[in-house]
């Protein structure tokens, strides 16, 4: 029978992902793919997962096998106050704090929450691939801000905003993931911080705050969260996730926001999927009481900052004059660009065809702004080995379209 | 600030489940319960879990707590794909299948893949809560049809149908909950199903069939599930999940629909939350593996059976004359219905009073078809001197209002 006419505009309007479309193809073996975001699987914690799982399920069966709240279990959401506290200087309350299953169920749930279709909002360009989906499932219209080596510039972002007010076209929210960000590695400077968020109370509008890779810093100082910068004003919604700091197959994540909006993720939580896992946010707030947590990132952080020098230094060994490349002071990735001449998208055949795989830039970007001579390189899931080899591979590949 | 003009549509037209929000009252431990819709967690195979989630965690760890693919880990789907075989004498592909989180996930997706706001379909009335809200969240237009002591009928769903028609409004899918329904309990008999089926291909129209509780049979012989009667034309979307026969905690169930209408739930469902948790489902389907799922049904089946035989004994000992209700052939679910005058949304606070919940009729109709004399009990969760006790509450309360 014909579908087509019984899909939606949300069925007819987004797009796969061309990186988990991607990952489809780089995962045959010989294949040393830096197109992923996959954490290092050789640094979780499983035997810790396998002790706090038996415990969890000695002490707590009932709790952990049935249906909870659709906010979050208690013991959760107490360690995640006690957590903000102590690591990001912010105080919460629990009405302000949401449990999700992980922080692109957060990304949707915002886009739901605030976006009608035809709505606008700003993102950096380039920006965070799985937001730009979820948005698009909304139907926003995806204003993209420049950004340079550190982040979303304040010009940038008044810019946009300045021709939004001018069309009459409100500004819902500002996307930014500040630290490390997917898939620059830039992080946004503190007074830039400030300055967004003076914009954002100038035009009225939300910032939403996408921190997957805050805990993941090799060097440097972790400038404050647009959450902490707000302090209690009610103009930020953040995410967080312990997709790269714990594990990323339990798929859970939280959103800290102001009362009123929690309200509204939370009714619209029932509808999405009742709640997330008890047993899974019962576990991870036995790893984060056992103290668990900050020891494993230490592990986290070291494990990465030896691969991102790794990285850095087979970059500099190998790449072609004419190639630059983004230093990130932590996260997952770094950001590739080539001389302007050159596709990265039709370059990636090419590549392919030497076996290595990365994802070219064009995918990050809001429609209309599109660059199309950078990509994004992943850092933190091949091995020593995989990252020479591999490097040498995308040199030879480069210095053949130069 | 003011975040009124910031929402959007689905946020502001959504509202809270009324069980969700009566859950918070009757979580005292004074009030016998009958208003959710928990299973008993006396039941749950909790060490089995525990042994589970050990061999899992041993065997598996980097697949178990890495991101999974978004289709759903591959030895969960190829143990479902036997399963159906097994149970419901369906042949389905890989292709053909996702797995969700959980049934509520399933409907929020299918709500926004086929749903355009202002879109109608049709549903029972009463129907599901859950399902209510999901196609709320998407705008829907919902049309009630009748049903009676065996659920949906045809005539009923073919008057909405011919209305639709015209007034060239397109009918996007018929939502059924075919076994056992929530909330009245009722069962569509084999010939409507294949009645329904045909107005459904007549109309040119989907069905989706949600079957949480269809494994929950204490007597009597199933019909075909919707899945099936259709033979692979193409015209059904079911829902399944694992929350009533194994543990709701894990959030887990699939969809089996046509290849092209899961490549699009594919693709949202990137935007949505990426995947639903590998550890959850490499346990699950080693669950499945092991062959444990069925006898554990079998003890599902056993000790709700008793449940509702006594529930039942307990309502023809107690409530007065002039009262009705259904008795369901499984599930977990029966449906009371008093004398047209009395209003069970203003019986309840007269109920708390005696410390004893149930859930309003009114809350599961869809909007504009609300009768307000009928209630919903759940029999699968009180203990059986709760039940006796409880029901003796709810005689006393129905009594002073008669």
């Amino acid at each position: 029978m014909e579908y087509k006419k019984l899909f939606s505009e949300t069925a007819t309007s987004i797009k796969a992902s061309a990186i988990r479309e991607l990952l489809k193809v780089t995962a045959r073996p010989e294949i040393i793919s830096f197109a992923g975001g996959l954490p290092d699987p050789n640094l979780f914690p499983s035997e810790q997962v396998a002790a706090i799982m038996k415990e969890v399920l000695e002490k707590s069966p009932k709790e952990a096998l049935q249906y909870g709240t659709t906010e979050g279990q208690k013991c959760l959401k107490d360690a995640l106050i006690e957590l903000l506290r102590d690591t990001e200087d912010v105080t919460a309350k629990p009405e302000e704090i949401l449990i999700v299953s992980a922080s692109q169920q957060g990304l949707d749930m915002c886009a739901r929450i605030f976006l009608n279709r035809g709505d606008a909002i700003i993102t950096a360009s380039p920006t965070y691939l799985g937001g730009l989906q979820a948005f698009a499932a909304s139907g926003a219209d995806v204003y993209g801000a420049d950004s340079d080596e550190h982040g979303l510039t304040v010009e940038g972002v008044e810019k946009c905003l300045k021709e939004l007010k001018a069309a009459g076209k409100p500004c819902k929210f500002i996307y930014v993931v500040p630290d490390f960000q997917n898939p620059t590695g830039t992080t946004i400077p503190q007074e830039r911080r400030v300055k967004i968020l003076q914009l954002a109370e100038k035009y009225d509008t939300l910032i939403l705050e996408d921190s997957p890779y805050r805990q993941v810093r090799f060097e440097g100082t972790a400038p404050d969260t647009f959450l902490k910068l707000d302090q209690g004003r009610g103009r930020v919604v953040t995410l967080f996730t312990f997709s790269k700091v714990f594990v990323p197959g339990f798929r859970l994540g939280y959103i800290v926001a102001p009362a009123e909006v929690i309200q509204r993720c939370v009714i619209l939580k029932q509808a999405m999927d009742l709640c997330t896992s008890p047993i899974l946010q019962l576990a991870t707030a036995a790893y984060l009481k056992g103290g668990h947590l900050m020891s494993h990132v230490k592990e986290v952080v070291d494990a990465y900052h030896k691969k991102r020098d790794f990285m850095l230094q087979m970059l500099d060994k190998y790449m072609p004059d004419g190639v630059k490349w983004t230093r990130p002071e932590g996260g997952l990735f770094l950001w590739v660009t080539l001389p302007p001449h050159i596709d990265t998208q039709k370059m990636l055949d090419a590549a392919l065809e030497q076996n290595v795989a990365y994802v070219a830039g064009v995918d990050f970007y809001p429609p209309h702004n599109a660059r199309r001579n950078d990509f994004r390189i992943n850092f933190s899931y091949s091995s020593f080995e995989q990252m020479e080899e591999g490097v040498k591979r995308l040199a030879a590949t480069i210095k053949k379209s130069l």
